[in-house]
């Protein structure tokens, strides 16, 4: 035992990672009335589908033909309310220990211990984070005018704002802040963008009409300002012509960063970067310890939210087991038992 | 080649079922550009979901908190959609013929021919039918005042009906009848209803407020009437203790009897009642047949509507290589490409 650890919560099972399939192995974990505490690095819940793309639809939720990212995780969390899960955000899990009595410590980076007979690994692509752009100096910047998250848009009322990069966020965030920003200039280095082609239009609908200035091709170069405080971001072409944009806020969307941190260290068997299961429970080699979604691998696997649902639902049942040695589960449909009190 | 065939229709892929599973099938193979027939035994598409228990609530559709079954068969449907399947209802697979070509020929009770590479087997418990209860004479009734389905309430607006059985189908019709019926009657062999408690509670109110009568414990006896048109269900009690209710309608809700039928003789490898299939691709054993949902079988099934979802999306993926083939398939995410044109 670590001397350090913080006083031990204990549950049922401790879901590593808060996006979409995450969220619904909260929902079949209670189905079968085992509590959860679901951890996540980020500061909200959602995953990817709330970091990287949350205005943007999404057509292959089965018996949903159209909705927005967001939208979906809100649903997820809804669906999980009765349930209700802790929600351990900003948090990291830094190793599983295992207990004298079989069942696991997961520790987290703020040094606290949650003890649970399982463990469901749902963490995508890892426990992410942005994309910093090379540029000197940029960390004294951070949290106060270049951000890699937007919360609302509002934030930038009446700023001028600086967005860098050419996928669907940048897209995305420079409609929606010209809706309320002083200025939105978005610097990219080619022509070309990677995004939604309904975004993209959107996007160059307004640079005609002269709500969004296209800044292309450029590239970031330095910042300049003091105190936290952008004065102005330069920004350069490949052959070094420079302009210097006056601004209050940048905004660097360069994707996510996946990476499995910890988790790789765990002594979890892995395939590459991916989590080895079995297909038929979604076991790890770990006892107790599941994977699934994106970070779960099998012969077969398709990386679609849909099928990490169907992948909870199975590690779910097999959890149900670990969570209550010999006692025998009697399969129900939802529609018979309704959503249990838990 | 038979020679009472109709003339053939080809198409990408025969989906074999109409159910939930079936419906999502067609929209994970449109996705890939591949167009579909769906063959189904009833009048109607739905599979269970609207034969069985139509207004009930369904709760662990993945981001739909509550539902009830025939919505969700709407929402699919409505997904489906811009892939305009062709519905071929009150229809079963007689046979599956290897062409020359390597494409099955897909026969049709009615005799007619469909020509496709891919055949999905989304047939649920089978091509099922009512389990009728034992009573003299009962054809001469059906579809005149004997009914196992309901289409609409108003059907029986100022009629006497008796409803038998205790399960949801009888409990829900009970419960909804009540309100345009003149009389409803509602016979079961024992106190105890196996149907959801909500429902359950509901009817019992309706037995309080005298909206509804209870018959019980009674089991069906005999019918009296004359030319399919119901004067009296005869009931009786384990002790021979009869009565005679006057009524215009009977509804017999004794479930339904899966029948896989002629599918259990094209050849296809079986487990039990179920059709074998490789976990990573849903293939059976004959080239290009599928099987999805819940008459597909491998270790770790769950037979959920979600985990047919994910089935279909993996089936629709082998599906494309087959029906291409030496064509790569470009993984996408429909959130980047969109709901394509077909």
């Amino acid at each position: 035992m670590n001397e350090a650890l913080q006083p031990i919560e204990e549950t049922d099972a401790v879901v590593v990672g808060a996006g979409p399939v995450g969220l619904f192995a909260v929902f079949e974990l209670g189905m079968l009335r085992l509590r959860c505490r679901v951890v996540d690095a980020l500061e909200a819940i959602g995953g990817q589908l709330v970091a990287l793309y949350p205005t943007k639809p999404i057509y292959d939720i089965p018996g949903i033909p159209k909705l927005l990212a967001a939208d979906l995780v809100a649903r997820l969390a809804e669906q999980a309310r009765p349930f209700a899960p802790g929600y351990h955000l900003n948090a990291t899990v830094e190793r599983l220990e295992r207990r004298a009595d079989g069942r696991w410590t997961v520790v987290l980076s703020g040094g606290q211990g949650i003890a649970a007979p399982v463990v469901v690994i749902a963490a995508g692509a890892g426990a992410f984070g942005p994309n910093r752009p090379p540029l000197a100096g940029i960390e004294a910047y951070e949290g106060k005018s270049v951000f890699y998250l937007v919360k609302r848009a509002e934030d930038f009322a009446g700023k001028r704002v600086v967005i860098a990069g050419g996928g669907d966020s940048a897209a995305d965030w420079a409609v929606a802040l010209a809706e309320v920003a002083a200025k939105v200039m978005v610097v990219h280095r080619r022509p070309k963008f990677r995004c939604a082609p309904e975004s993209e239009a959107r996007m160059r609908a307004l640079a005609e009409s002269g709500r969004i200035e296209m800044v292309i091709p450029y590239q970031l170069d330095a910042l300049e300002g003091a105190n936290g405080r952008l004065a102005r971001v330069v920004v350069k072409t490949l052959d070094g012509e420079a302009r210097a944009l006056e601004a209050d806020a940048l905004l660097p969307f360069f994707g996510l960063a996946g990476d499995l941190g910890p988790i790789a260290r765990w002594g979890i068997a892995m395939d590459g970067t991916a989590i080895k299961v079995d297909p038929a429970t979604c076991a790890t080699n770990l006892p107790g310890v599941f994977a699934i979604g994106d970070v779960a691998a099998y012969p077969g696997k398709l990386k679609l939210i849909l099928t990490g649902f169907a992948e909870a639902a199975l590690a779910a049942h097999a959890a149900f087991a670990v969570a209550n040695p010999g006692r025998a589960l009697h399969f129900e449909y939802s529609t018979t038992t309704g959503v249990p009190a838990i």
